[in-house]
C-alpha cells in the first residue's frame, strides 16, 4: 500500500518552518510497512487542500495530513474537510469536557475559539488528542482512509502513537519495509564507494543502497522492499557481514544509534566517568552528551572555558602557557582536558580548542582551525583539525570529532 | 509568478532525513517575489521525477530541485534530466579540473566515479558549485526555468545564493512579498487570539495573519502580496504599530530575531559579561549563546554541574545546602548563579538546575520541574517552572525561559 503525507500550513511555503512532522510520520509508517509514495506541502488554501486530496486519492490508500487544525482564523482544514467529505460541524461533548479538563488547570479561561475547536465533522472517527486541543480526525472514502492530525509535533506524535500506528497495524497485514544502516566515519562519498565497489556489484536487485552523507559521518542504508520479514532480515544480514568485513574500521553505529548514545553506552559498560572542557564548541558536546537520557551516571559536567582568564581559574590552564601558544593549540587543548579531568575527578575527559569563526583567523591559524584533546590517568593526546569557515559547520564538526577520539580511547580501556 | 521546489531523495520518504533545504529555498525566493505554490518530495526514481517534473510544469515558472546528484549509483536525477531534456551528457573539462582542485589539497584519490560528475547534460547552464563537486544545472524549456541542486545543504545554499537568486532577481523585476514576524512570550494562542480580536477584525484583506507556535514561543507573521514596497510596507508598518500597543509587553523581537542574538546584543550595547551555571539543560544554553558570532566579547563561559560535587566543587555551592533542600530547589539555583557570576567573574549569570527526565521525579518535585536564577551584584532572584514529560522539550524550553529571564532583568540594568 502506497501513502501520501500532506503537510498544510503557509509558514512551510515561506520557509518560516522547517516541516520535521514528514520525517516522523515517514518513519512510523515504513516500520509497519506502508510506503510513502509523495510528500506535498501546501498552503492554508482551500483549494491547494481539495486538489492535493484529489491527487492523492488517485494512488494512495493512505492520506495522513498535518496542520491547519488550529484555534485561529488563518487555520482552515478542518472546514475544508468538512465540505471535501460532504458533512457538517457538530458540537462534540466529550472532546469540550476534554479542552475544559486540559486549559483550566493551566489557568486558561475557556474562549469561544477553544469551543469551536470541539466543533468536528459527523462523519469522521476522532483521534483523541491527550495533549492538545486540536483532536485528529478519520475519514474514509472509496478504500482510501484520511487522516487529519494537529500540526504541533509533540501533538502530532502522540495521536500517531496511540492512535494511527496501532489501528494501521490492525486494519492492514504487511510485511514491514526493512532497512538496516550503518554508521561509519572516516571516509567520504565517493572513497567509501570506491572501497565497496565489488560488494555492491554482487548485491541482490531485492537490496537498495543509499549513501546518506552528513558533517563527519557517512552513513550506508540496505532497505529490503516487498519481503516476509524473516527472508528480509536474513538477506539484510548475509549482505552486512560482507560489508562488515570489508569497512569495520570505519563502522560506529547502527540504525537509530548516535555517536552520544554509543559514547554514554560504553562508559556505563565499563563504570567510567566523563567530564568535558570547551571552548570553540560552546557546550555543543555537553549538549549532545545530556541529549541521552540517564546520563547522569557517568557524565560529571563540563567547563565552557570561552575567555582565557576561565580556561585558567576554572580549569588550571597557565597563563604562561596561552601567552608561548596562544589559545588555540596543542599544549592548551591538553591542559584543558587533564583540567576538566582532575577537576571533575572524572576517568577521563575531552576538550576542544579552536576558531570557530567567522572571524578571528590568521594565516596560520585559518577560520576552522580546532585542536582536540582526550585525558585519562594514564596518557594526554591531542590532534588538530581543519574544517571550514562556517560557524555552525565547524562547531557540529568540531563535536562530532570529539566524540570520536572519545570513543576511539574508551574502547582500549578497561 | 509560481514556484515548485522537488526534493528527490528515497531518505526523505522514509524519515530518515528530515528536509531543511526546502524551507532554505522558500525563504529566500519569498524575499525576491517569488511564491512557493507547491513543496513535493519524491523518492530516487526516474518515474517519480519525470511525473513531478511535469505536474510542476502545469503551473509553475520556475522549478527548483534538490538531491541525487552524488557519485553514487543511487543517484539518478541527473541522467533523468538529461533524458527529460532530450540531451546527453558530455565531460565539462573545466568542472573536471574544479574537482581536481577540491580534492586533491584533502589528499583524496580522484575516482572514476568522481570524473562522472564531470559529464553534465550538453544543453544546460552550469551553476558552480564552489563547495562541492556535484554542479547545479539550469534547463529552459517552454517558458519554465528548471534548476537542478545538490542536495547536501551548505552546497544548495552556496549555489543559490551565488548564482541563482542574482540570476532570478535579474531575469524577473518582481514585487517582493513582505513579511513582517514579530516574537512574543506569555501569551497561548488562544490567549493572543482574543487578546487582538478586535486588531484582527479590522485587518485590510491584503494582509495575510498567522500564528506560529512553539515551545515558549508564539510567532504572529503579517503578509502582504502584490504590491509594491513603498505601499506594502507602509501598510505592515500600519498594522504593526496598533499591534505593538496592545502586546507591547510580550513582544521580545522581530523577524529573524532569535533570543540568543537579542540577548547577545543587550549585552554588547550595555557592556555587561555573562556567565552560566546548567544542570538540566546540561550545556542548551551555552551553546545557544555561543552559536552567535562575536560572542566571545560578552560570553565568558559556563559551568556545566550534573554532578552534585561539581555544584559544590566548581560553584562553590553548599553541601548541606544541597542535602537539606535537594539539588532542585530556589536555594541551589541561587548559589549556582551567584557562583557562576563570582567564578567567571561576570556582571549577570543565569543557572538552572532540575528534572529533565524521562526518570528522577518525584511526587513532590515531578519530571519537568526547573528552577531557575539570575544573579547581579545587586540581586539574585529565582523562579520555579513545571514543564512537561519529554526531556528533550524540557531541556529547550527551560533553556528559552533562562534566556528570557535573563532579558527581563539585562533591560533593566544600566
Amino acid at each position: 500500500m502506497l501513502a501520501e503525507i500532506i503537510t498544510i500550513g503557509d509558514e512551510i511555503l515561506i520557509g518560516q518552518v522547517v516541516d520535521s512532522n514528514s520525517a516522523f510520520i515517514a518513519d512510523a509508517l515504513n516500520k509497519i510497512g506502508i510506503r510513502v509514495g509523495k510528500i506535498t506541502s501546501i498552503g492554508d488554501i482551500r483549494e491547494q487542500i481539495i486538489a492535493a486530496l484529489d491527487d492523492a486519492s488517485k494512488y494512495a490508500g493512505l492520506v495522513i495530513m498535518t496542520g491547519g487544525l488550529g484555534p485561529t482564523n488563518d487555520d482552515i482544514t478542518k472546514q475544508t474537510l468538512a465540505e471535501y467529505f460532504n458533512t457538517r460541524l457538530v458540537l462534540n461533548t466529550d472532546v469540550l469536557d476534554h479542552i475544559r479538563t486540559l486549559l483550566i488547570p493551566r489557568g486558561i479561561r475557556i474562549h469561544d475559539s477553544n469551543i469551536r475547536q470541539a466543533e468536528l465533522p459527523e462523519n469522521c472517527s476522532i483521534l483523541h488528542n491527550a495533549a492538545g486541543t486540536a483532536q485528529g480526525m478519520l475519514f474514509k472514502k472509496s478504500n482510501t482512509i484520511y487522516i487529519s492530525l494537529p500540526g504541533v509535533p509533540f501533538e502530532m506524535k502522540g495521536i500517531m502513537t496511540d492512535h494511527v500506528i496501532p489501528m494501521l497495524k490492525d486494519a492492514f497485514m504487511l510485511d514491514p519495509i526493512q532497512h538496516l544502516t550503518v554508521h561509519t566515519h572516516g571516509l567520504g562519498e565517493s572513497a567509501m564507494a570506491l572501497k565497496i565497489a565489488s560488494w555492491e556489484e554482487q548485491l541482490s536487485p531485492a537490496i537498495k543502497l543509499a549513501y546518506l552523507p552528513s558533517p563527519g559521518i557517512l552513513r550506508l542504508r540496505l532497505s529490503v522492499y516487498n519481503t516476509d520479514i524473516v527472508t528480509g532480515n536474513a538477506l539484510l544480514e548475509t549482505e552486512m557481514s560482507k560489508l562488515r568485513s570489508l569497512i569495520s574500521d570505519y563502522i560506529f553505529g547502527y540504525d537509530s544509534d548516535t555517536l552520544e548514545e554509543i559514547t554514554g553506552k560504553i562508559l556505563r559498560d565499563k563504570g567510567l566517568t566523563l567530564s568535558v572542557a570547551e571552548s570553540c564548541t560552546g557546550g555543543k558536546i555537553a549538549s549532545m552528551i545530556t541529549s541521552v537520557p540517564g546520563c547522569s551516571d557517568y557524565f560529571m559536567g563540563s567547563v565552557i572555558a570561552y575567555s582565557n582568564d576561565s580556561k585558567c581559574k576554572l580549569l588550571g590552564v597557565s597563563h604562561e602557557d596561552i601567552d608561548k601558544n596562544g589559545a588555540v593549540s596543542r599544549l592548551i587543548a591538553e591542559e584543558m582536558a587533564r583540567g576538566a579531568r582532575c577537576r571533575f575527578n572524572a576517568d577521563i575527559a575531552v576538550a576542544t580548542t579552536g576558531i570557530a569563526g567567522p572571524s578571528g583567523g590568521t594565516t596560520e591559524k585559518p577560520v576552522g582551525s580546532v585542536w582536540i584533546a582526550v585525558s585519562t590517568t594514564d596518557l594526554t593526546t591531542a590532534e588538530r583539525f581543519t574544517f571550514g569557515d562556517n560557524r555552525s559547520r565547524n562547531i557540529q564538526r568540531a563535536a562530532i570529532a570529539a566524540l570520536f577520539m572519545l570513543r576511539k580511547v574508551l574502547i582500549k580501556m578497561d
